[in-house]
């Protein structure tokens, strides 16, 4: 199958709606944004042997690029649009194996709101490269940014963290919804999504607000996950809780509502201060919570 | 240098103008388009040894990444606005490597009027991976598609064809300007920009629009490049300027107005017909002119 072959097979099984004006075949996609939006935009790499190990089924590689991806949108409190994916294949892959990425790419784009609108797919011996924009519009509401937060916000998290290396860095789906709720309903004054691990977001708020904050051990919601891969590998699970990352759950500023109407939970684990990054642990003596994440993801497999 | 202190030290070198509201630094960029804008988006991969040989200078392969992507916004006929770019870095590239290629994007991006707003930078160990997303806007112009040709079009391209191997797919400018008067001025019916080939690039025309064409051999614009890598090679010039591709010149149709004011001149080379795409040789006698370009560019450096 040529590629050219391919990207026609692949361009049948997308629908788009209204909003993308033109789709894949022409130079351009041409989008129709809801008027006076502004446009949230995204771009991340997905890279085997960096981002997903070799072997990695492509159905999951592919929902990984896009949830990933559509995340970062989520975190802005904004609305996902469209999706535009390039694809570096290895030519040494099977049809079988080429077909199964482009189906589950543009079914992940599609469940999460933003189908895809164009990209390129190149042949060439090398790993599979796999690059994701994702464009998203602001409907009227204020993105929200990592740069809010100000001192007396409270702190919480959606779900649980930790752990992800099991396999929900690979199935973790994007908080929209949650993320469009904490925008809207609560006006959150900062917001980030947990990719690097809590300790090393957390710190990306501070460090853009200009703010500290304090984090109670007691609060945090440690996974499952976290509590496994401890067992095996003998580190505490609250340092996976704190630093593994790719948990992609929501980290937000100022306050709860009275009610959250969604099935994941909702963790008020700290407070926004003047400055300094601290962890208080359960007998109530604090220390300085240093960014541990990983950089970047990659490390995770290369070490 | 780590991945996060390169991302810093790329991020103070980039200046972005108002429209770009939020730039790299947040879970997304935040872009103002103008109020009543569409946006148009493309992108693209380019890959080593597939887009751009091993050993291409950083400087070249920046320049070719931001350029070719931005030619598929000048060939709707709109206005860049903004780039997106994700890189996977062979970890063996030195740092000087690296700056100079992270300088280059960034020159290019300014200079043609996309400033690089987002991405991210992954470490790997395998080729060096690029990916462009770029973003335009219309500002109440209609984007030029390929599907709106019409029989009785006259069909001009700009510049001269062919060669492209010689040097040009990784230095030519997009043709911004000239997109927009083209679509402003000339209310173009159709237009493409000649990426895969004026043979192939002016089938994609005629597929999309449902039409034919006749292209006289005696107009065709046939660069010099052309005329060097024939002597090299003993194919004609002429198959060259119709095969090679990467010109990154514009195809458009319908008329020409009375001054051109651009440097780069503009050939009226034929026109649309009901069907079928035909060349009609020196001599009158006429035969099909099927797609012949690169249906990928990276066959020209791994065949």
């Amino acid at each position: 199958m040529s590629e050219l072959a391919l990207i026609n097979w692949l361009r049948k099984r997308i629908r788009l709606p209204a909003s993308v004006e033109v789709g894949p075949g022409d130079d351009a996609a041409v989008l129709a944004p809801a008027p006076g939006s502004r446009l949230v935009v995204t771009a991340d790499a997905f890279l085997e042997g960096a981002h997903f190990p070799a072997g990695t089924p492509p159905e999951r590689i592919g929902h990984k690029a896009i949830a990933a991806s559509v995340s970062d949108i989520a975190a802005m409190g904004c609305y996902p649009l469209a999706s535009f994916v390039t694809l570096g294949l290895d030519r040494s892959r099977g049809e079988a194996f080429v077909r199964a990425l482009g189906e589950s790419l543009i079914a992940a784009a599609e469940k999460y709101r933003a189908p895809i609108a164009g990209g390129d797919i190149t042949s060439w011996t090398a790993p599979l490269a796999i690059s994701v924009t994702v464009v998203g519009e602001t409907r009227g509401l204020r993105p929200v940014l990592r740069s809010g937060a100000r001192p007396g916000d409270r702190l919480f998290v959606t779900g649980s963290l930790g752990g992800s290396l099991l396999g929900r860095h690979l199935d973790a789906p994007p908080r929209i919804e949650e993320g469009l709720f904490i925008n809207r309903e609560l006006a959150a004054h900062a917001m980030i999504d947990i990719s690097d691990g809590l300790s090393t977001d957390l710190n990306h708020i501070a460090e853009e607000s200009r703010v500290g904050a304090i984090v109670r051990e007691v609060l945090i919601p440690v996974s499952a996950a976290a509590r496994q891969l401890a067992e095996q590998d003998r580190r505490p699970p609250l340092a996976h809780a704190l630093d593994d990352g790719e948990d992609f759950e929501l980290l937000f500023t100022r306050r709860l509502p009275a009610d959250w109407p969604f099935d994941v939970p909702v963790t008020e684990i700290g407070e926004i201060t003047a400055k300094d990054v601290l962890l208080e642990h359960i007998d109530g003596s604090r220390e300085p919570l240093p960014p541990r994440g990983y950089e970047h993801t990659w490390r995770a497999y290369n070490k």
